[in-house]
């Protein structure tokens, strides 16, 4: 087998640990002597070993004089575990074939300094695109310490995401509604507007049958108008926190801390998102799942804050000058200042259309 | 070959003439005999030649004994041509592959039964589909009597035609703009609301190299506020129509019939999709690319007038609550009355993505 076939089996390893295993990336390793398989590994979740670590120690004797395929740069610094750049010097191996260095300034190309300097054949690069693909949060995440922003939305092929009533039960078929819960349980945080809450009280919750986390809820609600009935503050399905403005009143904010909810209040009467954003990532969230109503698009549409766009067209014209939209807001006023995206796929999934968009670089 | 090969060729020949042959449909055929080729041809016009007769003129002597592949039933009737059963029968075709039924009600299996009285053998359905597709304009007219409708936009990913002060160029790339003239020709009418003329002032021409026609321009103008000076008014590139009310000036209605502009006024204040549909039929018109705006949409999608959607997403997003949206107008109030579609393709054209849907059966 070819150095991307094996390097395959690595990324492979790696998706299984989707969901689990933030803020850390997902790595995949395999190690192969003379042509087999000798041992293999994925790093599984934070504070557990590494991908390495695992491979290593189910190819025991094996590994020496072996080759390591390793999804992502072996690290070199004493985290909270020791470094497997010296582990696989230890344990005799090779070469070492790596798909792409660790954006962690910690790191950043240590690692393969370190097995180089011990003599060990180091091969960079071997599907480094996929490797980047399959973390793309934690690449954004550990670059710009802001989580990766994903917008999600589901409209009617006209753009609209209700009648002008406000029905919008449903939309899209099963098929997207089961997609948006994957992507729920890929993202640290869930974040909609306090609208969103007055019109649908919802759960936010991860309703896959065995969901790997519940991301934590996050409402932006300048007035804390949420609610004290509501779902997301009594249900105790996940963690919830409100951010609000120091217009809110003071009282409705203790009784909202007093369920177990974190209130978070800035000190300026407007919500500004890439305040947020900051905030969020000294927090260790690595990556915000934005659910609209289309309000909260719009601020990050102008804030030009979102790293992917998921939108699901259902095959249905609703029609309406007065029905939502997918974004409304101020929106821009001329052509020349509209973002530019690049469309990544396009699907069908059940009935509806997936597009899958990002900023044009 | 099997049956299917020559028939798909047949197929083949009749879409060649694809955009020149309405009211008539595009019908192709190929003439076969020991497994060679003698013959094909396909109905290029109205009022020239049937594909038949092109085939067997083609194959001559030949044609005796032969089979001919033909994607649509032969005639039976005396129309501006002499019926092509009755040629197949002189010429002495042994044997007759039909694609579909002619559901023209002067020939609805008349075609198939004279010539099996004479003793050809007919096989009836090969490629019925593909050939049904092929002629989709075609079938709709000659059952209802009503054009065939596609509704056409182009709006960013959030559903927005323009940003909120009016800027729509350029929405869509190059490759959707040309694509929308290939649809410009393939209709016998295009179809615009007065606002779009007071927005664009667009010549509303089929502009690829050498058009096989121009479709006569229809503009929906209750006021006649169609400025007199505009290109549509003026450039005697097309055939131009408004339909107005009794609302409507006469002094301006006189001066516009002055310009060699029809006016239809109707005896209503309102203007009624069904009527116009009902006579546009009548005109012999059969088929109708309704290009917009939304107002215009939202009418034929509260009356239910259409046949086909294709709707072109570029990869930008305009936000705004105030930016115009792909239907506007009342619009539905609840999601049980919206009408759901089927989606026939999704493609990318250019960035681009260019999404086909029919209402679902």
């Amino acid at each position: 087998m070819r150095d991307d076939q094996y390097m395959r089996m690595a990324v492979h390893l790696a998706e299984q640990a989707s969901g689990q295993t933030s803020p850390n990336p997902m790595v995949g390793a395999v190690v192969v002597k003379d042509g087999q398989i000798v041992g293999m590994g994925a790093h599984l979740k934070a504070g557990e070993p590494h991908a390495e670590v695992h491979a290593i120690k189910m190819a025991g004797e094996k590994a020496r004089n072996a080759t390591i395929y390793v999804t992502l740069e072996p690290c070199s610094h004493y985290g909270r575990t020791p470094p497997c750049a010296e582990l696989l010097i230890n344990a005799g191996i090779k070469r070492c074939v790596v798909a792409a260095v660790d954006p962690n300034p910690l790191v950043a190309g240590n690692g393969i300094r370190i097995m180089e300097d011990s003599g060990i054949e180091v091969s960079l690069g071997v599907l480094e695109q996929e490797a980047k693909k399959l973390n793309k949060i934690f690449f954004h995440y550990v670059k710009t310490n802001r989580p990766f922003v994903t917008l999600k939305a589901a409209s009617s092929l006209d753009g609209k995401t209700a009648t002008k009533t406000g029905d919008s039960k449903w939309i899209t078929g099963e098929e997207a509604r089961i997609d948006v819960h994957h992507y729920r349980e890929q993202h640290d945080a869930i974040l909609v507007g306090v609208q969103t809450v007055l019109m649908d009280d919802p759960s936010l919750t991860c309703r896959l049958e065995s969901p790997k986390k519940q991301p934590i809820r996050i409402i932006l609600d300048s007035y804390l108008k949420t609610p004290e009935n509501s779902k997301i503050l009594n249900d105790q399905a996940a963690e919830t926190w409100i951010f609000t403005t120091k217009a809110a009143g003071k009282e409705k904010s203790a009784k909202i801390r007093e369920k177990g909810v974190r209130v978070i209040e800035s000190d300026e009467e407007t919500i500004r998102i890439p305040n947020i954003l900051k905030f969020l990532g000294e927090q260790g969230i690595s990556s915000v799942f934005v659910e609209g109503g289309s309000t909260v698009h719009s601020s990050f549409l102008a804030a030009k804050a979102f790293n992917e766009v998921v939108f699901y067209f259902a095959p249905k014209l609703i029609g309406g000058k007065d029905a939502p939209t997918i974004i409304s807001g101020q929106g821009f006023q001329s052509m020349k200042e509209v973002p530019n995206l690049t469309i990544k796929s396009v699907s069908q999934i059940g009935e509806d259309i997936k597009i899958i968009a990002v900023p044009k670089e």
